[in-house]
């Protein structure tokens, strides 16, 4: 096998692991916690099928591919809980010295082309990286409603909390924000999370 | 919420169903069978990552929108395993009915747009066709050289039905078939499966 294919299929290989990445998040069912591959899946398939709620025209494409790398720093790095404050201080220098490993095992046009869509995504540059990051935050939210608050409750978290964590949903997909706010601030008259 | 945002929504709660799909590879470390929603993940970033290995010039992101989508049915008609000939069958029957429900939930202009490149992928009509069946083939095969053959062995398969089922994958993308048949061909030689 010649070496560049070598490295495609190695990169291949060890992103396997993203699989045993677990998240905060459930699966619907609610039996067990979800793994960041198959968030990955459902996040890219989301942008196919929300593209029309971006805050402005967006490549789909480029969109997708940034959400189908989005996570890969969490191989090395873990999952880091969004809500965790202190976790959130040196996360993005973990999560920088796992992108030097992980885009660093294919081939360097390849490599510097993906980890490039990992920083614009991270720095919400871009149309695309405001609406990939909306439907990021859209999705987990939505696990949380589907299975009755299960991971809001288990780590005491309240409304002001989501409200603030997620508001910048705002800027990639206004639309998609304001149904969300609206069914979090329901959920909290229903007691699916603390409202104070 | 508006009722077609509702129904866009309602879909990516209906498909986390996915996630409960298990399929006969394993995840790399063995240690559990890997379901329909991450191997969904890991052969559309496949398609990033090998795009240069298609057989014809193809857009890739119809190739990962199609990736995307591809295991859908399996909602409702579960993994058919590709070496059960007898479940082979009925598949094409199984598999039309879940597609008219799955892509059923998605407002019309949507669904039957994911549901046209669901059919086009099944039928191999197209270079994007042709190169994501390849690449839904090089996974699992990969899943099995990385865990030493432990699906094969589980059911028994020989080297003979292996590159009969998987073939295929030289239509779609010549350079990964090569390399996979002499991976597979050195994998018997090794006592991974049997040779007869």
């Amino acid at each position: 096998m010649d070496e560049r294919l070598g490295r495609q299929i190695g990169f291949l290989q060890e992103v396997d692991r993203l699989k045993g990445v677990l998240r905060r998040s459930y699966v619907l069912a609610g039996e067990r916690r979800e793994n960041a591959a198959e968030h990955c899946w459902h996040v890219a398939l989301a942008a196919v099928v929300l593209a029309e709620h971006a805050a402005e025209p967006v490549d789909v494409g480029r969109v997708v591919t940034m959400l189908l790398v989005h996570d890969l720093v969490e191989i090395d790095a873990g999952d880091t809980f969004v809500y965790d404050r202190a976790a959130q201080n040196d996360k993005r220098e973990r999560e920088r010295a796992a992108a030097d490993r992980v885009f660093g095992l294919l081939p360097d046009d390849l490599g510097s082309g993906l980890r490039a869509l990992w920083e614009e995504f991270e720095a919400r540059l871009s149309p695309e990286a405001r609406f990939a990051a909306a439907l990021d935050r859209l999705l987990p939210l939505h696990h949380n409603l589907w299975c009755h608050g299960k991971s809001w409750q288990e780590h005491g978290i309240r409304l002001g909390q989501v409200l603030e964590v997620n508001r910048h949903m705002a800027e990639g997909a206004p639309a998609l924000w304001a149904h969300a706010e609206a069914a979090v601030e329901q959920a909290a008259r229903d007691g699916l999370l603390a409202a104070e």
